[in-house]
């Protein structure tokens, strides 16, 4: 059957859009925290990268303030273009030639903030050496276990010889921990110390701690640029592109589910189970099972799912154990945290953080299935084998790719704070690197997108049920 | 020494580009084939994924020939903005509500063209895979050996189980081949056996061949969709983001450049040399580079290199063993083209794909290095390792990032035949898949530039000299 | 302080040493059982391996049964030379010029029994393709699922095309499950399918129902003859070097004790705590300490351990986070069952191939620890974190040195079979492949020797105590 | 056809095998070097061990000079046994009560020569850790750059903390190099810098060497005690089992197979070719092949062969190229060395090591394929992959297996030097660690055996000719 009538018209929407010329109005670039905002008589000092010969000392090399992504870049020609907007251009991250810090006074501090995530080691190498190469910069500090630590431990002196090699190891040199956010105590100690650029790698938590400290510095009105990198292996820091580890972790999940496929071909009535990372969403559980093809069942919190019943998981499964023998599940690790049964006492448990703890998907439903299996089948083999990769993907160093995100990050959050920026976290818009003022990003959240087309490749890939 | 002055003219600059709002005009959208261009009275057929529970059946769905990706998004506000234009817009790939095809007439031909790249196969097989289970195809055939397997072998059929597990492997199982373009003689086959649809991986050899195949079948006003997806390991298409395997690539890379590294660091004056793909353009060395910090110097075609005299490479390699007893060199093959002796014979020889035979510019500076130690440092050891992992790194299959390009990619390219597009590849623009003339892109280049941060960085870590 | 009398003593004792002439009596050829013992009327056929060009058809090719290597090796040529002995005989794995099958009659079937194990695939593959190309046997069959598949699934057909990269996948193809053992049934099936030969790969607990079903054979004096491949990952199995997979699982666990050393590193007070495979024994637990120098405190079934108190664990790890800030503890799943606290209801528990169910020591061991330091240090971060890498582990493909052993151990175990041998198995003895009894096979263990230099080594590295 | 006569004879010639008792007489104990032999008033200095809580300080825990292992146990029971013998049997590895050094007086020195090897760095290690922390001995000097390090560069000095990690990371932080070798300069320079113990880690040259040295110092009559620790990548040292690094070379050349293979698939006509290591030995060659089972033909020094006519190399790659469409053919680097065309000039070059410069087979093969591909099949297509992964295999860290070895073999010379055994070097024999007299290990060679069931198995898996 065909509907000849929507063919021409389709053939003139076509023809038409190629011959008009469109226009995007109501742009508006986001304003990004600079010092000079409560320092108005602050001093541009001479940039040490007009001398240095690897970078082109011509005024086309450095980034203007007025060089600029667009953020918002799919658009609807149609009728209802252009949307009112405001649509949203960010400041590119590179060197300014206007930098507001002498070289020789800079004393910087580099804290690790958090879980684990592959990369870790190679920003803070890239801060220092970028730091120590491009700006000359000599008087740089890691601060140890996590924002305690500015207030508990004596900073260790950093150098390019100290972290030579750091990029080849997995997890940070620097140590981390949740918690220990006392904001007077954190900023008192910045202070004391006399670091005057203090970069924060971490996760939302951490993104948080770093408005308050902000917001403090810029109240006390110091001279101290607060720079953030966003760490999060789940990659749910909305605004940015991705976060570096994820490609890694995705990677590294492979290994995880290719162990479950084989343990599960190899069984009668096999199921192999993995839990993967991922806390309010879903981004590496859906990228591993996409890249991976072996997996026939996706679980993430962005799309809620029940076990009985009609449409449910264990029919499902029934399902797919009759067509095939084996499957594989993988659940992300915050998935059917509603539906697992939750003792009192756990209600309101929170880690040191301020998350809230998790319950535990995985061994929860490992112990499902075969209750499942004992009632429903109780003649028939049946074997679950469930793995949780968790600290062997995310204790690993980054992969190239998001070894070389790593360093572009990491010098771009340097030339940002060297050019009085702060406030502002730097990560990649639309595959460019960009200032994006802290806030906005500890704000965002990027769940997984459950009507667009990568939830539907995966749906049709694992013929899984919508739990609709 | 601070230029108090431009402090405030900065920040005036950046509080009035904070407070203005800006409009970007002369937006043009770039028109694509379809095959109703030359085929008006084509019609349209109702769409299986209207019935895949799998993927939501409700309008916004479907992608419409308005949905656009707009290409330029780095501008500059400054009083030149915006420039005159015109900004490019692309069709976003995806599934349309309108096809062309009826499923059950589909008959659609993959081949694979040039050399091995990883991925490959997973393209291949995400096309079979997709075609079948989106919209029910079940002609399919792979084409043999490359261009000349259009004519000269017969087709392979092709289905899901025939292709399973094929995204493990490396190379293509199509096989491939050089040259063999003999346009009639395909143009003629793929109408003789009844294609209607037509997938080419290739690289630019074969994408120019796709316009000229596209050209002639317009010209014979033939109801056949050729779609096709940029296959370079080098990156070196223009437009789209990257190519597929470029990542994989980069990653192994690293093992070579590792190797090379310990052999240069365990001799007296030991120099590990790598020689990596890129014939005209530098990507792989440039990020295997930057990701892996062991490289001393960094040779790419975009930038000339001399050996001799002041600022040359034996003056930079000399002082880098006598600061640090070893030395790590990776050149891009189709660097030094101008420098190395050509003896007349070769001075036209071109390979079977068209392209001119490259020298071998790994062996060539092997040796130059061995005689210029011998005659500067005759008494002192000197050791020279060479590395051309070529082989090792481009049979490999692709990694879990590179893996869920050739997925999107492929079913991009799916969507679009299906929906009448014709003469077009799918690749990602500014990280969303789009859909682009394939003349466009036969034309477009994409060269390191030289003139960015990325070099810069490289010139930074390497301090190598800029040969200028 | 020096003994100088002993200097002289010792230097006499080894002249005298090395003019000496020594004898070993009393050595004995390990009897092995052949068809002939019970069917004394067996002919033998000709050998399909004289007429194989790749195999020299000359005597001195094949093995003959007087071909025997000794087994005990070590000596202590002191005054107790040579001791009562007897110094065992095995016989030699290879060819064997007479055969007592005619290749054209062979029946061959395989099994594959327990847990997973790397180069199970590959064993089964070696088998299929060493029967069809050396021996011509093309009537080869898999039994599915362990011991239950010769009664309750149809066999599947093998050939060389079947398992054809068979050797890269982990698991096994052929599925595998635990206990279905019912020896009459399994008698019958054998006979009523008409299999001649028997291959069974499994672990001790098939080496014992192998002894059955070979008794039962031969009690029905079936032309059967019954060949067994030792598979456990665990290395408990004695007599042989070491079983298949073995290297590669103790690769593999570097993975996880890398990561944990990882974690623990990048904590406060952090511990990274591996469970490792081995039920009674610890060797990969100890390969995998003395290979990755990482781990503080190794646990294995043959040293029993205590938490409390001077010289138990806690003690210990509360000096190494004193001295170290972190501490990686590898245990072995058997370590640890007689103080894990048990319930009355598990007391008795079996699995289904009769070995005691196991106590989660890692679970235990993290909960404790847990315990400990809320109890003696509530103020101080703390952090554990635990990794069971086993199915990580177990379900890989054997690496290249496990893969040759795959090869020569099944095509031993063809050799063995078509010359009429029976009830025995093939395995490496001091090195070189031999044929043993399977009953010996079956009674014997491997326990890890603690008071061995491996063992010395390993407290010396780690500094752990040895809790006695 | 059965040999009913035959079947008796055997089985009665099993039956009295296994009723005998056998006795092996003549066995000798292999000699080894003692500093006492030259300096017969030593004194025995009290051993560390015996204080060290891991160490079991009783008598059973150390090795005497009576403890040996018997290295022939391969016999053949039938008449012709016992052969006359002798049947040699070698000190075993391990502790000794008596020690001739007092710890706070050793100063040892530790040199690697040659080319690369898996596991040097662990070896170097393995030595400086057990020294210090079994011994207490706390000067340890590494000598840069070979043997010409002795005399020509200032020692390093090394510690546990100095060698933390470094086996992780491939070829030798020592440095190495060939040749150097003045054997006046080079004790003299022992002799002027206090060393009292040399440890040597080396090729055959080196070895060779180190006869020299030890004979030198015994002429002297100095105290120094001279270990070896065999190193050669080729595994061609005789009498011990294998050398370190040797089963992560095969492992490493798997990878190198696989891209020929994938790469040869996926052309017409393909061949991939892959030279290995080995210069007078195939071991890595065969083993790789037979690990790999992708290799069609596998060429070793042991074996030679030719090009042209019945039974060459190219009437078997032009049929297995009309059968299977693709060749992989893998030659050790010093196969065909007799008949590759030498130009007068490098009939007698040497390297630096005295080593005969081996023609490269690699690239003569290519250009003899393609020469001989162009003059029969002029039409058709055709594709050579070369690939020399050599510094990729050789520079990486040794794997789980090769490094427990490293650790073996390193504590095992230290233990021999501290006993005052000399000129000997430590190995396995038959799975257990000995001490060989270092000129037997100099002299004794170990090709592969092509009349064993290795090499016809090889040739049974690839059907290659035997070019007999």
């Amino acid at each position: 059957m065909a509907f000849s009538s929507n063919a021409a018209a389709d053939h003139h929407l076509r023809q038409e859009l190629a011959e008009n010329q469109f226009t995007i109005s109501n742009i508006k670039l986001q304003r990004l925290n600079h010092l000079t905002d409560y320092l108005p008589d602050l001093q541009i000092h001479s940039n040490p990268l007009d001398q240095n010969p690897f970078f082109h000392p011509v005024s086309e090399f450095y980034i203007t303030p007025s060089d600029v992504i667009l953020r918002h870049i799919l658009h609807d020609l149609s009728g209802a273009f252009p949307s009112p907007g405001p649509y949203l251009e960010y400041h590119r991250a590179g060197p300014r030639k206007q930098i507001y810090f002498d070289s020789c006074h800079v004393r910087a501090a580099i804290v690790t903030c958090g879980g684990l995530c592959p990369g870790m080691n190679t920003v803070i190498r890239e801060l220092v050496v970028g730091l120590w190469e491009l700006y000359g910069v000599h008087e740089i500090f890691g601060i140890r276990a996590g924002y305690r630590g500015f207030y508990s431990i004596e900073p260790v002196p950093l150098n390019p010889k100290t972290v030579d090699g750091w990029h080849r190891k997995g997890g940070t040199v620097l140590e981390t921990s949740r918690g220990g956010f006392d904001l007077h105590k954190i900023v008192n100690a910045i202070k004391d110390r006399g670091f005057n650029q203090v970069y924060i790698i971490g996760g939302d938590g951490a993104m948080r701690g770093m408005v308050e400290i902000f917001n403090e510095i810029k109240h006390r009105k110091l001279k101290i640029a607060v720079a953030g990198i966003p760490k999060t292996v789940d990659n749910d820091v909305g605004i940015i592109d991705r976060s570096f580890g994820f490609q890694t972790a995705v990677e590294m999940a492979q290994q995880a589910i290719s162990a479950a496929h084989i343990e599960a071909e190899s069984a009668v009535n096999g199921i192999g189970l993995v839990k993967l990372m991922g806390r309010s969403t879903g981004h590496i559980t859906l990228h591993a099972t996409l890249s991976s093809r072996d997996v026939d069942c996706c679980l993430i919190p962005e799309n809620k799912f029940y076990l009985e019943g009609k449409g449910g998981l264990f029919e499902f499964l029934d399902n797919r154990l009759k067509d095939n023998g084996h499957a594989v599940v993988v659940v992300a690790e915050g998935a059917g945290q509603d539906i697992i049964p939750r003792t009192e006492s756990l209600v309101q448990e929170k880690d040191e953080s301020g998350n809230p703890v998790f319950l535990d998907v995985g061994g929860w439903l490992k112990s499902e299935l075969k209750k499942w299996w004992d009632r429903d089948h109780p003649k028939d083999l049946f074997t679950v084998k469930y793995i949780d990769p968790t600290y062997m993907i995310r204790a690993v160093p980054a992969n190239a790719t998001d070894s070389l995100y790593c360093t572009i990050v990491a010098h771009s959050a340097i030339h940002g704070a060297m050019a009085g920026y702060t406030g502002f976290v730097s990560g990649p818009i639309n595959g460019n690197y960009a200032y994006i003022p802290v806030e906005e990003v500890a704000r965002a959240k990027n769940p997984v997108n459950t009507r667009d087309h990568k939830w539907a490749w995966v749906r049709s890939i694992t013929n899984q049920p919508d739990f609709g």
